[in-house]
């Protein structure tokens, strides 16, 4: 493999959150299930922000989270992702550019706005998304930076993107780059509604050898696997790629590289306060941590600490010094 | 005095704020005063959010930011404020009509852009703060809801209003409003620089009656009174206003009703995260307090239990339940 210039280049949809505390009841009355993501309009966008409560404002996005975490951990990261020319458009893009992230896929400059992302959180500490996705679905594989994406050493794709068609057509384009190029491809599953849409593709993805790391929670690689048995989901898809990482929320998180078994314990925290980011933020430790030529299961602490991190304030992008949590930890 | 529709109207910069942590070093290569608020332009705005590290976004403004915590403690509120047609003033009048603000300030459709407050956290919870006006500067008395003015108990007005001329004359124009029903104004002097920019007018209004209750921190009574003798500063403003509240950080705060003095210490808090918004929730859990009919003690302690709460956390509003804290606190 040749030299790279990146660590890591994600794509993923460009998004604004919007952090709402609400009760359960508002949950129920909305019929979203409580603790996935839903597509949402222009008028329910509209209809729902009218209704929740006041919102705290922070960029997003499943990938983007993962790379701006990343990035806060020393790893080389770009990004790729469409926002609109709008204000939200550029607190998207200063953000992630402030956290040292490579950006710079062109502006969409006709309507509709950039993506948002209405999160309601529960006093449980759950969040339920509502995801407009504005700008963000029309991503054009004609957006891609072909070189930057050959000389990163790993691709990073969010099934999140895998709903727009354009997007997706870009995400076909990437990983042929990638691959091309000799680099790793690593894909995160979503959310387990996102894979009862796109189960066949995605597992087609794994079946063609095109995903080199896949993250997953314990309910997508049941739902990948179409299965209740989580030891037989885990190894049938550990089976089909190189590395499977599977985050367990409380109960820690796993991962099967080559065969070769390992597992952490969730890190303690005092109090979850909005689990937004959780599973992104774990890629982002394991990422950093393998690029970083780390163990495996030093890989997986990485992704424990920044995970717990996330999970203990507002917001899907760590506040603390998560480099410095690490360095605490594993030295 | 005839029936009021609300317990407290206010005026003020209708502002969101980009909330980012810097360290000392930042701010003092800004040449910025620590701890105090400076206007910008567009030039040092975009500069400055270009060099600053990813930000929160949340709605703000001082007066603004008090109605929000009085109605979370169950006054009724008003504000009036001027954004401008864009996705941040689309923000700010979410946010605070979802708070249960009657809010219905005409939004100006012309440049500039909503108005904005870059504000850097440092690790100590000091706040520095950065604001360009955009919208916020031009509040033409054309905008003001003379009826609903003139059915509110109380008219609080922000000395930081006091800057830019065109809502200086609004908030004449109010004051002259709120008196002619029999009214009480109440005023915040804001900041210190603020008050060297226009240390003439505040006094003048002060010794014109119109201020019937005045909130000031330790420094900025000292500045009003050109003084570095604080009981003294306190006793020479405390013959001007019916009511005279001074808040003292640490130290607690005090308020001169009519002769009568009162104290409270400051609560106690585990961290403080970020001291903005500490002088406006002081301010809402006051007045609600005395909207409610509470002592002048128990009116201190509710303005402490709400700026205690604001400074444990990012951002200048109240993201916990201050009605329930103040209920386990007095009952």
């Amino acid at each position: 493999m040749s030299d790279t210039r990146l660590d890591i280049i994600a794509i993923g949809n460009a998004i604004v959150d919007v952090i709402a505390q609400a009760d359960d009841a508002f949950i129920a009355a909305e019929g979203v299930a409580k603790g996935s993501m839903r597509l949402i309009d222009t008028e329910i966008a509209t209809s729902l922000y009218g209704r929740m409560g006041p919102g705290l404002e922070a960029s997003g996005g499943s990938a983007a989270n993962t790379v701006a975490g990343a990035a806060a951990l020393g790893a080389r990261c770009g990004f790729i992702g469409q926002v609109a020319q709008d204000q939200l458009g550029e607190v998207f893009a200063h953000d992630i550019r402030a956290l040292g992230v490579h950006f710079d896929t062109p502006v969409r400059e006709a309507e509709p706005p950039t993506a948002r992302c209405l999160i309601l959180v529960t006093p449980d500490g759950q969040r339920t998304m509502n995801t407009y996705l504005g700008a963000s679905q029309f991503l054009p594989a004609a957006a891609l930076d072909r070189d930057l994406i050959a000389s990163a050493a790993i691709l990073y794709l969010e099934g999140y993107l895998w709903d727009p068609a354009e997007p997706r057509a870009a995400m076909r384009a990437a990983i042929e780059t990638a691959k091309g190029a000799g680099r790793k491809v690593a894909f995160t599953l979503s959310d387990t509604f996102c894979i009862e849409r796109h189960r066949g593709d995605f597992n087609a993805l794994i079946a063609n050898g095109d995903v080199d790391i896949l993250f997953a929670n314990e309910t997508e690689i049941l739902s990948l696997n179409e299965s209740d048995d989580f030891e037989a989901a885990v190894a049938a898809t550990a089976a089909k790629v190189p590395t499977l990482v599977v985050t367990r929320s409380e109960k820690g998180a796993i991962a099967i590289q080559e065969g070769a078994r390992a597992e952490v314990p969730a890190e303690p925290i005092a109090a979850i306060v909005d689990t937004t980011g959780a599973g992104d933020l774990f890629a982002a430790g394991f990422l950093a941590g393998q690029a970083q030529g780390r163990s495996l299961t030093d890989s997986l602490t990485m992704g424990a600490v920044a995970a717990a991190e996330v999970i203990s304030h507002f917001g899907a992008r760590p506040v603390a010094d998560i480099k410095a949590l690490v360095t605490a930890k594993l030295g």
